[in-house]
């Protein structure tokens, strides 16, 4: 399968991540243990996932009266991941985890990324339980976390509500002290939360809400601010200090269900906490336990957040190539039409396959530069990741740094184009295409979500613009520069040259609109072009990707088929991609203000 | 309301569409009589159509035993519709037409394409009774295409097979002689045909299939190529001279429904012609009557071409707009944020909505240019088709040459740029526009057809890059360079001197990359990056019309809000976007064969 093959050469090949079984953490792994895990991963997204894809998607969640109905397929496909193991991948030995690193658990869930992605959101458990890992008392690691690891709870994390989506500091949910509690000092919370993936089902036991509310102070009021914010655990039951349900159902209502566009196998709710409907210990409100300090909740939900972003930029990237393959085999065989030669087409001549026009070849080209492109910047944060955490000071620190630059493009340049991918998918597919009898709409309806959740286009083009290439005076993308200044000298003097010197090139036009943009001091215009910023610094780094794996290439087996066709892909990137930078840049070096000041009025 | 304000600046202060009125076709009109179609046409889109977008949406068409049952609304729009006198709008008074210009026709039906695409796809009545009027006998026109004018029937246009879709010479649809009828040379046809739109239904008492189909040579074989295609009128219930039913059912039977991304309140259907489920007069086999002559079968079948890709063109442009009306209201309603002061963000103070943002102006501002714009395009090709009909010999045959050029921009220009538009739509509203509770996922699927029907973006770009701007020594293109050097020429010395050179060097740069991708005279390398040509040609006539629409506000009201508004969304057009081409040209210009030579295997 072109997944497997394309991961192996990235994780092997390319980023050598066998080595990481020389670190202390990992030792008692090997390439036989990594390819183990992608094995059975790739199996039971074959066998569990890819072939309910369809029924998901037809078979929306429902009520019936307050309970959710799932089909049925829901249920088998999450017990057999969590049965894998895969929900405690990253964890320690010790509660029964693998001590995998993350990239290999990166790379092992796109496998059901590229399966089934509304399926496979039931990811969200692992994010919940990591955040009590990071913050948690012990007893609530050993309550809560340990059995959303075990596969016996599931977990979600509600941030938004209705009136605050983008703007946690706007949240009103609020978190009344109720006493001390050995899991925790515990609140009565009261509030709406929108956007609640997986907020209600009966798949499990139980589901512990993570929840972000604010503390009244003395006059009563919420504090303004994310400074304002707390973190808390809200069981949909009450469970006691050994993990047992006590037999009370917490005060946490489904509102309703939200019926979206796409990923509609994973169930997105609006919840109500406290609102009475389930009266518990006697009372209206909500009981839940806070983790950590006041008001510092929403950077403890964020500790996994670089984790969470490369995850949405996986799923991007995953419906991509799955669009990518999908029309591959199409184009491979149906027929259609005819070469143009010199003298016009020959209609006597059979028709001849779609994959042997020019501009079907371009549009599978231009997807596996995308796709495949998107992978590489993915597994390469993960790395990342790995190497924060378990690498030498220095390292861990370089680390940290790049990943606070490149995790944004890693979430939002993989929504965008692998969309686009998976519109050239349809393309492809001509009329076929545009029906639900072949996947790709389903891939194209799906991936537009990614641009939205975790974070908008606009909210991590700010964040990019705005902070990460700005902080700690500028390390972040100094390093960054840094990195693929390396890549393209060992570039010099090999086949990738020209390559090599275009991105020299196109780095040095990215720094230069930094700094421009950044030149007046004024945020209202250095930000006035974020998006079109972050679209040429990700183009730019997609560039030194596809550069870096095109080396990798020389030094594996040069002349493979599969080699030969990840240069092209360089190629392709090199000639008709990174020029696009040219028209994104100008508007930012410029500070062109065009839009920012367009008068309401005008519209 | 924001489109008819539109429509009335582009029609009557820049395109001067009242001049019509001096010529004899059109000396009964007035703009009185223009704006009463306007707001008669207005006003059964807002009533009949608006509302029930959603509803034809989620009731699909289906089969409830051999019948397609549609939601009523459909049956009452269509019915408000043909009263109104729309489906004859350009006919002759003496067949009870309404001898309108195409270009208040055009403009009166963006009404129904922005309330709902796909209610509104019985235009295709229209089409197919207009072909009958240009190449049918005088019985022919009678009987079928004034009936279809009238309203009493309906039309469809059968031209795809299932191994046909692109590629027309391919048809196997076969036509046997069966005898002399006064309605016609008459056949037998037999085969089976795809994407139908319309093509079964109850909604009148009749359907007129016009299908293409070969005639058998003495051998009994078909002809090769699309020479070999003939016309024929297949009605599903037959007909006598008097255009009185029969009784008789033609054995044309619906074979199955396509479910569809979007587009679903047009019924899409596979249709087998004379396989004997309904035997007529004894036999299998669908009678036909011939249109014109044999071998002709395309040529009549394609007379309308360009109006029928206008027409295209026009929905993906109201489906642009419509997005962007409903973006535009949520926008001024929603709070989120607030503005990036110096100091950062105060939370203390309220929120802004979130119209004051300025990545959400960028987002607002790109989808006018891109709509607008597309509008500005549409209108002139429909004003050109005026001027072909009804200029002076000279103005007439630039106007076909001018169209022939300007035909593939019109069709897929706003299919691709206005697509992106309605994501840009879905952005602005988070994740409410993810749902289907807002009306923007909508727009974004019914759009996604657009580069597909009517000849998809590759064949588009290579009937552009082939035949349109070569053909007859080149002077289509000329002329159009003509008319862009005559508005940059007017354009010197006014404000908009500064984006009058921009284009000037875009021109230059596109008509430089026609002859460099000519430059070897071979089609295979001319044509290996026909879509990025044709994307950049479409960008220059982009500029173009927003450099004529940006003069034409000057000689207005030029401080009005809106005037001031459209030469805004110039501006963003000639900032943001018109830099694109360097990118896309670049291919171009160096004859780039990275695509072109892919080998399958490094896919």
């Amino acid at each position: 399968m072109a997944l497997r093959a394309t991961l192996d050469f990235l994780l092997y090949d390319w980023l050598q991540v066998q080595s990481l079984t020389a670190r202390g953490r990992f030792a008692d792994h090997s390439r036989e243990t990594f390819d183990a895990v992608l094995d059975t991963c790739e199996r039971i997204a074959r066998e569990k996932y890819a072939p309910f894809n369809r029924t998901v998607d037809t078979q929306e969640p429902r009520l019936d009266g307050e309970k959710v109905v799932l089909p049925e397929c829901t249920r088998a496909a999450r017990l057999a991941y969590a049965e894998s193991g895969m929900l405690g991948a990253a964890q320690d030995y010790a509660i029964g985890g693998m001590q995998l690193p993350y990239v290999l658990e990166a790379a092992a869930n796109s496998f059901f990324a590229a399966a089934s992605i509304s399926i496979s959101a039931h990811l969200l458990t692992t994010g919940s339980a990591s955040a009590l890992m990071a913050h948690g008392s012990a007893l609530q690691k050993e309550v809560f976390a340990h059995n959303e690891f075990n596969g016996r709870w599931a977990g979600t994390m509600c941030l938004s509500e209705p009136q605050a989506g983008s703007s946690l500091s706007d949240i009103t949910t609020r978190a009344t002290p109720d006493g001390d509690d050995p899991l925790g000092p515990r609140y009565r919370l009261t509030g709406n939360k929108m956007w609640i993936s997986a907020g209600d089902h009966e798949i499990t036991e139980n589901i512990v809400h993570l929840v972000l509310a604010k503390i009244p102070g003395d006059d009563g009021r919420l504090p303004a601010g994310v400074k304002g914010i707390s973190l808390f655990i809200v069981p949909k039951h009450l469970v006691d200090v050994h993990g047992a349900l006590t037999g009370e159902r917490n005060d946490v209502a489904l509102a309703g269900l939200n019926h979206k566009l796409g990923w509609r196998g994973t169930t997105n709710t609006l919840l109500n906490f406290g609102e009475g409907r389930y009266p518990v210990r006697g009372a209206a409100g909500a009981i839940g336990y806070r983790v950590g300090e006041p008001g510092r909740g929403l950077q403890y939900m964020f500790h996994m957040m670089n984790e969470a972003r490369i995850a949405i930029g996986m799923a991007a990237t995953m419906l991509g190539l799955a669009g990518y393959y999908a029309s591959l085999d199409y184009a491979r065989s149906r027929p259609q039409g005819r070469p143009m030669e010199a003298g016009g087409k020959d209609a006597t001549q059979p028709q001849v396959r779609i994959i042997e026009h020019a501009d079907v070849k371009r549009m599978l080209l231009a997807q596996k530069a995308y796709g495949e492109g998107a992978l590489a910047l993915n597994l390469y944060c993960a790395r990342l990741v790995d190497e924060q955490h378990t690498g030498g000071p220095q390292a861990a620190d370089e680390a940290r740094l790049l990943l606070e630059v490149l995790t944004p493009i890693a979430k939002s340049w993989p929504s965008e184009f692998c969309l686009e991918a998976n519109s050239l998918a349809i393309q492809i597919h001509g009329g076929y295409g545009y029906t639900r009898e072949f996947p790709v709409e389903q891939y194209w309806r799906d991936n537009r979500l990614n641009m939205i959740h975790e974070g908008t286009h606009g909210i991590q083009a700010l964040d990019l613009l705005g902070r990460k290439v700005r902080m700690e005076g500028g390390r972040g993308l100094q390093l960054l520069a840094g990195r693929i200044e390396a890549c393209i000298e060992a570039a010099a003097g090999t086949e990738l040259a020209d390559a090599a010197a275009q991105l020299a090139g196109a780095l040095r036009q990215a720094l230069q609109a930094t700094e421009a943009a950044w030149a007046t001091g004024r945020p209202a215009e250095a930000l006035a072009n974020a998006v079109p910023y972050m679209q040429a610094l990700g183009h730019v780094v997609l560039a030194w990707m596809w550069l870096d794996v095109a080396q990798a290439t020389l030094r594996a087996d040069a002349q493979s088929p599969a080699n030969v066709g990840r240069r092209a892909a360089a190629r392709y990137f090199f000639h008709y991609e990174l020029p696009r930078i040219g028209a994104w840049l100008r508007v930012v070096r410029e500070r062109d203000m065009t839009c920012a000041e367009m008068d309401e009025a005008g519209f």
